[in-house]
C-alpha cells in the first residue's frame, strides 16, 4: 500500500478533454511518460501558467488516451475575474500561440509576416503551388449548441469574428487572412453530424486551415473557465460538452485542424469520484476504517470504475456539474478568445 | 443497526425544493409525520401522479424544513418527450389544480366562473371592497436568469403569456383576468434584489395574486423536467436554481404568492450522497467492510452532512448538475405551464 | 390620359418578391398577360385565398420579372392576430399545399402516402435507383440573419422544426421522411455565400429536395406577416430581406428548391412611390394642379422611375419598413411554418 | 414665394426624438429661435461635433416641442465603422459629458471626485442629509424591446453594465457609485407601463438618479447610429422607437432622469416627407408643373402635413424605417455607451 496505489484511484477512466489532465493523473509514478514531452514555463507579465504536451509516438497516444500532436495549455486564474485589462492580455499571449501554432500547421509558409522576405513566400509557393503566397484562409468553426450556456462557448466566437473572407471580391486587395466561420449546431438542432457540415463547407470553399472551438470537460472544478487548450490535432470522437461522435481532423476534413477548448463542465461522475477518492484517504486515516480504506484503494482502477458506474447507473450517463454563474464566464471568455484570434490572424503584434 | 439508521442517510439536510422529496425522506419512519397530511391520486387519463403535501402547523413545517401551505406536485414522466398531445393534455391538468388553488388564495371570490351567481360575487365584494366581482388581476414574476439554461423558465414562461392589463384602457370590458408580468433578471444582472423589485411593482400596479415562476433544485435526477410543484406559500430564501436571499410571500410583497417550480438542477451535493449511500450499503454487505459501513451509517446525521461537506469542501459549493439536453426540456416545459396560465386564468374548460 | 396610364406608375420596377404583386401590376390592362396562367380560390373553412401563378414560357418570364415556375400563395389577414386555432387551420393548409408540390417536385413518387401501393413505390426505385422507395430525405434551409429580427424568420423556423435525419442509425426505421436542418446565417456573419455552405453541406448529406425558407421583401404594407407564397423556383438573386446575391436553385444546388417566404419588410421606395401614386391622383382631381399629374402620370415608366431614384438618393439604397410589433408576427408566423411542414412530411392527415 | 415656405416644408410636425433636429428646421429663419442657446465645438481628436441646445424658457419650449433644459448631441459619423479604437475614444467623450451632467444633476455634489476637497463633501451633507458625500446611486434603466432589432439598444446597455448596487452588502467600501440596473420591457411584453415599473423600484431602491437609454426615432436617415442625445430632461411621452406614453421625468419619477438616446429608426412618414420636399423643388423648376409646386409650397403647414397624412393613410401609422445592418450598429453602440457610463461613473479618468 503506497502512495502509487492511492493515486491510480484518481487514473480512474473518467473523461476528461484536457490533455493537461490526462499527464497529471501519471505524476504519482514519478512524472515521466514514455513517448510524452513535457515543457512548462510561466509568463512573466501576465503570470499565465503554459503547459506544453506532445505526444510523440503511439506508446504516448496510449498512454495518454489522446493522438499524438502538441497540446498546448494556458493556465490563468483570474480569467473568471472581469478584469477587461488582464483579459486583453490574455489575449495578447493567446494570439502569440495560436500563431506559433498555426504557422507550423501551415508548414512555416511565415503567412503574417506581411514584410516577410523572399524566403518565406517562396517555401509558401512551393508547398501549395496554387496559393501563391501570403494570407492563410481560415475557416473557424464554432462546435456547440448556442442555447444551452455551456455549451455555447464556440458559436459565441464566431459571433464575435470580423468575418473578411467575402471581402475579397470587393476590390479589397488580400492584405490579410481570410477570415470565414459557421456555427453549424448540433444534431439534435440540425438532424447532421457536425463532421459532415463542415466537410461540405471545406470541400466549396477550400481553406488552408480550420480553427474550431469548443467547451471541453474538465476532470476539476478548478479548471472551469481557466484553462485554454490549442491542440494541432483537431476533435476527437467523444471530446467536447456536447460528446462529438465523429472526429474532426486533418485525416477526417482534408485540411489541418487547430482546435481551441475551454472546460466549461466537469462531468458528474467526476465529481463523484473525487469525493470517493477523498473518503478513502479519511478511512485510511481512522483505525476503525483503515481496512476499507486499503481494501478499495487496493482494488484495481478497472473494478473502482466498475464499482462507481454500478453507484451511480442508471442516472448518471451524460449528467454536468457547471457553476451558476457560467454564462458570465462563457461571455468573457468569448471576447477573449476572438480577440486572441483577431490579433493572431490580423495584427502585427500578436507575438513577436 | 436498523434500517432507520440507514434512512437516516438520506435525511442529510442536502438541499431541495420539493415538499415531495422532503416527504419521501420520512418514509422509512413508517411515513407518518405529525402536523402533515398527505394526498395521492393519479389522473386517469393522462396518468398523472398527484401528490398534495399540506403542512398543517409549525411541527410539520419544522419537520419539513418548509412553511405551513399546501404543496401540490404532478408527476408525469412523459414531460421530457416531444408529445405535443400529452403536453397539452398536462397543461390542463396543470389549469385545473391552478384554478382551484387561485380561488383558494383569493377567499373563495369565484373570480373565475363567468356565469358566477351572486354569492361569489358579493363574498368578492365584501372581502376587498374596491374590486367589485369579477377577475383578479394577476402579476406572473418570471423568476431566474434567462442566460442560463436551466435557471431561465421564469423568464420564459413569462415571454410566452398573453399580458391583459393594459388592454383595460383601451374601452375593453374586463372580461377576464388581468395579466400582468415581469422577468426581473437576477442580482448580478441588476444588482438589485428580486424582492425589492417586485415589491416596488407591486405597490404600483396593485395586483390582487402574484404568480412566481421558478427552476428548482431537486434530491433526484429523475424529477428533472418531470415534476411541477404548486404552492400558496411563495418562495423562501435560499430556493430556486439562482438561490433567492430573500423571501417572495404574503408576508414580504403584501400579496398572496402562488409559486409554480419545475426542477432543473440536482445540487452537485446530492448527486455525491446518493453515491455515497449506495457504497455504504455495498460496504455493509461485505464481511470486510461491514465494519465501516456501519461506522459511516452509524454516525449522527449531522457528522455525516460534516464529512460529505468536507470531503466536498472547497469545491462544491453552488456547483449544479444537469442533463446537456436541458434547453429542449425548457422550452417545451415554459410552454406547457404558460398554457396552463392561459387556461386558469382566461378559459371556461380550466378545470369542470 | 386614361386608366392604364396611371396604373403604369404602379408598375415602376420598384422590388417585390412576391410573383402575386407582379401580376397585379398588370391587372391595369385587362389581367391576361401571355405565357402566365393564373387560377385562384378560396378555402371555405379558413377564408384563405390561395393564389396560383404560373409563369408557363420565356414570354412570361420576362413580363413577370421571374423565373418560370409555380408561385402559390395563401392570403390570411387573420395571421396578424394571436388565434392559436386560426394559425393551426392555416398551418393545415400550408402542409396540404406543400405537400402536394413536393410530390409534383419530387416526380409523383408518391413519397408521403405510407400506404403506397406497390406502383408508387416502383416508380420511386425506377427513379432514383439508390432509394429503394418510400421517404424523402429533406434539407431546410432557414436563410436569412436571425439578430436582425424581420429577416429572422427562416432561422426560427428550423430552431423549431423536428429533426429525424440522426435518428436513422439508432435502428429507427425508415418509416418518415428524413429532415434535416441548418440556418447558414449570412455573409457578413459568416464571411460566405449562402449558396456555398448549401452546396456543400448538400453534397455531403444528398438530400432529395431542400427547403428554402425566407423573408421577403413586398410592395404593399399590408401584405407584411398575411401572405406565404411557396414556389418550386427555388430563391433567386437579389431576393429575400438580406438580398442574396447568389441563386439557390435546382441548377445552382443539383436538387429540387422549394421556397416558402413571407413578407416582413417593404422597401422605402415602395413605401414613397405609393405616396406619389396617390399624390398623382391627388393632383390630377384639382383644376390647378391637373397638369402636372397629368404630366407625372403621363411620364414613361422608366422616367417616373428616374425621378423617383433621384428624389430618394443617396439615402435610400437599402432601407426597411417594417411594422415595431414584427417580433410577434415573425414568432408566430415561424410556429405556422414549422407545424405546417411538421404536418405536410410527417402526417398522414396533412392532404387526403 | 422664398426661401422661408420652402423650408417650411421640412418644418412639418414630422416626429424627431432629437432636439438637434427641431434646432435645425429653424435655420432657415436665420438660426435665431427665442428661448433656445446654441453652443457649438469640435473635439480636436476624435473630430466628435458637439452641440448643446438649452432650451431656457416656455417659448423656447414651444418652438422647440421639447421641455426646457439641457440637450446635448455628439455626432461622429464614424460610429458606424467598426473600429474599436474609435469607438473607446467616442466613450471617453461620452463618459466626460456624461460626468458633466451628472454633476449638474446632483446639485454639484462633486459625487465622483475621489480626492474631493472638503467643499464639495460638505455640500453634498447639506443638500442631501442621509447620504454624506461620497457616491451617488445610480438606477440604469434600458427602455425597449430586447426582440426588435432596433430597439434593443437600452437592454443591450443594461446587459453590458457592471452592477454593484448589491456589493455593499458584503463589506464593500463605498467607494465608488451604486449601479443597478432594468431592462423593463415594453408594454406588450409585460401588460405594465414601463412608468410603472420604474416608479415602483424607485420607492423601493432610493436611487439617486435614473439614467434611462433608449432608441430613438430622427429624422433623417443619415443619423441612423451616428448620434448620441443626452438631456437632463428625462423621457417625453410619445418619444423612442416603443413610443413610450408616459413621461419618465423628475416630476413623474420622483428623481432627476439623465437620457441617454441614440437615432435607430426614421418614421416612414419622414422619409415620404423628405422625397415629396426634393420633388416640389423639382416641380418649381420646371415651367410646366411651377404652378403645381408653388400651390403645395404655398399650403399652409398643417394643411401640407394633413395632405401626406391622408396619402399615408391608412398604412403608415407607426412604420419605420432602418437599414438592414442594424444589429451590428446597435451591438456596437451598446458597448460603446456602457463603456461611456462605466468610465463616467467608476473612473478617474473620466474628465479632468
Amino acid at each position: 500500500m503506497d502512495g502509487k496505489k492511492t493515486e491510480s484511484v484518481s487514473s480512474f477512466p473518467v473523461r476528461t478533454d484536457l490533455a493537461l489532465e490526462n499527464r497529471e493523473s501519471f505524476e504519482g509514478d514519478g512524472g515521466e511518460v514514455s513517448g510524452v514531452a513535457l515543457r512548462e514555463w510561466v509568463h512573466k507579465k501576465s503570470r499565465v501558467k503554459l503547459t506544453e504536451v506532445k505526444i510523440l509516438n503511439s506508446q504516448g497516444a496510449q498512454a495518454m488516451g489522446k493522438p499524438m500532436g502538441t497540446y498546448l495549455t494556458l493556465e490563468a486564474n483570474q480569467l473568471l475575474k472581469e478584469d477587461e485589462e488582464y483579459h486583453s492580455q490574455i489575449a495578447g499571449e493567446l494570439a502569440g500561440e495560436l500563431r506559433r501554432l498555426m504557422e507550423e500547421m501551415l508548414g512555416g509558409r511565415g503567412c503574417f509576416r506581411k514584410t516577410g522576405g523572399p524566403g518565406g513566400g517562396q517555401n509558401g509557393e512551393k508547398k501549395k503551388g496554387k496559393k501563391k503566397k501570403g494570407f492563410p484562409a481560415i475557416l473557424v468553426a464554432g462546435l456547440g449548441n448556442s442555447s444551452v450556456t455551456p455549451d455555447s462557448l464556440g458559436p459565441r466566437v464566431v459571433g464575435n469574428l470580423r468575418m473578411t473572407r467575402h471581402l475579397r471580391e470587393f476590390g479589397q486587395r488580400e492584405e490579410a487572412a481570410q477570415i470565414s466561420g459557421i456555427a453549424p449546431g448540433v444534431m439534435a438542432q440540425t438532424g447532421m453530424e457536425t463532421a459532415e457540415i463542415l466537410k461540405g463547407i471545406i470541400r466549396e470553399t477550400k481553406p488552408d486551415l480550420v480553427i474550431a472551438i469548443d467547451a471541453l470537460a474538465a476532470r476539476s472544478v478548478r479548471r472551469l473557465g481557466t484553462t485554454i487548450q490549442l491542440t494541432d490535432t483537431g476533435i476527437q470522437p467523444g471530446s467536447g460538452v456536447g460528446n462529438h461522435r465523429h472526429s474532426l481532423t486533418e485525416e477526417s476534413l482534408g485540411v489541418p485542424v487547430l482546435a481551441i477548448g475551454v472546460p466549461t463542465v466537469v462531468g458528474a461522475a467526476a465529481i463523484v469520484q473525487d469525493t470517493l477518492s477523498a473518503l478513502i484517504q479519511v478511512l485510511r486515516n481512522s483505525r476503525i476504517t483503515k481496512k476499507t480504506g486499503d481494501w478499495i484503494a487496493g482494488m484495481e482502477p478497472e473494478d473502482q470504475y466498475q464499482l462507481i458506474r454500478e453507484l451511480l447507473e442508471p442516472e448518471f450517463g451524460p449528467l454536468y456539474v457547471t457553476p451558476p454563474d457560467i454564462d458570465q464566464s462563457v461571455k468573457r471568455l468569448s471576447f477573449t478568445i476572438s480577440e486572441g484570434i483577431h490579433q493572431a490572424v490580423f495584427e502585427e503584434k500578436g507575438r513577436e
